[in-house]
């Protein structure tokens, strides 16, 4: 395998160093008895060299997919994160960019993946007793309870209201795979790109419109600092679905009880269904709802998505769910649920039995307490990073409820500023306008790192703007 | 929580024991802190109890999941089956429906998920050298180089064509999402479900039609003895894309060097795309290719998905990987693989990395050797069943090249001799109807099974059938 091809190799989000050494597995596998073997006959249908690049099919590219603007935002800020780092190879740079977890997963939660605690072990796929093959699609009961007890204890939620996935990201494609092309829907204006890039891929909406920095058909719901991030409902057009994340990614912003009041009887009102994103709700300090289903009647209009990424660190580990109460009824009162459980059982298989071990451990009482130290961890570096940005005169928000600092540069570009900030002070951060048209001229500062880290950025920041 | 609500939220395709007591986690949980609280405001949108059950939203439901008949073939078996169990709770039901794997995982395997072997262990997970966040999307490198190596040496894959995935059904519905809704598409009848529900799903299909037990605007290749389960391609219409799985699920046949050398001629001739399923070709005992990239010019109108399930029991683990070769483009001459990655970017964050150390483990030499112990094994199990049917007068189909027995019932229909089976025996089967209209009269005996039970399962269709 030749270095560009290694390199060609390397389209992603990020990059894990998890694994290592690919040559020597080559090596090592290309002697192995089973390997394919080269065809003997049929040369017939051999294509000569020169036509090899010139051959396409009869099969039309997906006019949907065709409307995608450039790469999804990470993998977009990741390759010019290494575009920077081949300029200056000798640069520390510090990626307070996707918000992807640094710190270790408790070794309370990784040994139940591992050891030997709690009910399950990876030793035990390897034993009679403790094998186990494909798991309910909907996740194992055990796990559906200790998320039902755990996250929405009085609130009415049943167990077989809980589907785990392999994370929210997933799910959301799955939703939009049960909502289908023809519904209608709205997003908070800026906000996590998966809503609006599946929407596209499931043909909900026109063409992107370069003047507006909109795609046709989506409503953005405009959340800025002069409505302190909540959309002004009376200018909302009615849409079947809204997609509403909070604690927000990315302005870190959460919505209060009774702004979530609002929202919940604004879909009551409009006969539409709330897709309520809750990844970060474990990051909360004010005493805001930590799920839809705090507001009553919401389970009537709203189904709600999470994960353990961002509270366990399980964002390479792949675990979340989401709740479908039987309560959400379509038009015609087919329950949304039973639909989702068909895609589930057709689309997926169930998340890893491993990964399921780990969750359950992760809502053991042990594992609470080393999830919310992890938490308290990263808000610690949140606040290093809005008193850096405040100590230099910047207007900051988020924070307090979530991992993520959203800073204001009026009247700039957000790529500029990311650029400028990658160039001066080889810091990745995530330009606010990759969230949507209404963060230009913020850019997202994650506060998840190793504290030594943030603190030299936050030493780096302070030199670029004294 | 209630018996009933327990047993409501038992909709799945299996059972999984590997994790049990939920009430001790209720219990446990239930005085955890951070649960949410009760709404203190807002009765304002409180919904009287008369209404709750007549609220509904003003979303349509999509037309297209209106059209899926009944449930996914495979809970549509575990429900009948657990109605069993429930009419004879004494009854030893032996399972060879769902095509489950029983033996457990070699320990060379679950070690380098668990212990310290290979390149990764659970355990780093909670050190910081050892922490890994999000991955690649399409997997880790080590891993795709491993899987270029060892399935596709010599086929002019590169790393960059392998994407590794939680399993070929999840990258299925994947693959429909990059097709999009206006492609049309064949499938071998019968047919592993996932492909027609699928494209069912994403509105690739017309309505139900009662009279022939097919979806309008999809292509059924007829598989049966009497063309050697290879279909007719001469009576076969033009589609955008042909689903083929080699070795077959469920009929257990396998297409030779010739007969796919064809289907890649015939899909060239017409400009189609083939979406290869080999998730059996490591149970090839015959020299039929194990790749469709084995045939000259495949991929230009070929991809292929496979999967670790059925060779390392990873059923439950989860992992799986498709390859779309950067040669095969849609008639714009738009590579199929960049979309692919656009979707797996939007609507997937990788296989866990848990379950990708796991993979490379089943890659290593020992690894590779413990999976053909493996299989092995379960062909000992086909070759039990083939001749059990055989020796009671049946026509008998597959087996020799994957792990399913198709076993034909002229003039019967393929549920009611699933349900004789099932009441006479207490052995679950899978009816072949449930695969397409031309598995009616078959019923497929899967493989997976401990020992003992497929020599008790076999003992008792001699009782039935002598």
């Amino acid at each position: 395998m030749s270095p560009t091809q290694l390199l060609s190799t390397s389209i992603s989000s990020t990059s894990s160093a998890f694994l290592a050494a690919p040559i020597t597995f080559k090596a090592r596998n290309q002697n192995v008895s089973m390997a394919s073997k080269k065809p003997s006959i049929c040369t017939c249908v051999a294509v000569p060299q020169e036509q090899k690049n010139v051959y396409t099919t009869q099969v039309s590219r997906n006019a949907n997919i065709a409307k995608l603007q450039a790469g999804y935002l990470f993998p977009e800020v990741a390759r010019r994160r290494n575009a920077h780092m081949l300029k200056y190879p000798d640069a520390k740079v510090i990626s307070l960019g996707i918000g992807d977890t640094t710190e270790p997963i408790p070794e309370v939660i990784t040994s139940a993946m591992s050891k030997a605690r709690l009910l399950f072990r990876a030793e035990a796929l390897s034993t009679l007793e403790g094998y186990s093959g494909y798991g309910n699609e909907q996740g194992e009961k055990p796990l559906r309870t200790a998320i039902t007890s755990t996250f929405y204890g009085d609130l009415g939620i049943e167990d077989d209201d809980i589907f785990v996935s392999d994370g929210a990201k997933c799910d959301i494609s799955r939703l939009q795979m049960v909502f289908g092309a023809n519904l209608t829907m709205a997003v908070q204006d800026p906000s996590y790109p998966a809503y609006v890039d599946s929407s596209v891929i499931m043909g909900q909406t026109g063409q992107f419109q370069k003047d507006f920095e909109k795609y046709g058909k989506i409503e953005y719901m405009r959340c800025t600092p002069e409505n302190g991030f909540f959309p002004d409902l009376s200018k909302v057009t009615r849409t079947d679905i809204i997609f509403f994340c909070s604690p927000n990614n990315p302005t870190g912003s959460a919505a209060t009880r009774e702004q979530l009041t609002r929202l919940v009887q604004f879909a009551k009102d409009n006969g539409s269904i709330i897709v309520f994103d809750s990844a970060y709700a474990m990051y909360m300090s004010d005493d805001n709802p930590r799920s839809i289903f705090e507001i009553p009647g919401a389970k009537e209009v709203a189904l709600e998505t999470s994960s353990f990424s961002k509270y366990a660190g399980f964002t390479g580990v792949r675990l979340g769910w989401t709740v479908v109460p039987k309560q959400l009824l379509y038009s015609d009162g087919f329950p949304v649920a039973k639909d989702f459980n068909r895609v589930i059982c057709t689309s997926f298989n169930g998340a890893s039995n491993i990964c399921q071990a780990g969750g359950l451990a992760c809502l053991s009482p042990e594992g609470l307490k080393a999830m919310s130290e992890v938490i308290g961890f990263y808000k610690e570096n949140t606040n290093i990073i809005m008193d850096t940005f405040n100590s230099l005169g910047f207007n900051v928000y988020g924070g307090k409820n979530a991992p993520y600092v959203w800073v204001h540069f009026p009247g700039q570009s957000s790529w500029d500023v990311f650029s400028e900030i990658l160039e001066k002070t080889h810091v990745v951060t995530t330009p606010g306008s990759g969230f949507g048209p209404a963060g230009e001229g913020f850019v997202r500062v994650s506060a998840f790192g190793h504290r030594e880290n943030v603190l030299e950025a936050c030493k780096r920041f302070k030199q670029l703007y004294k």
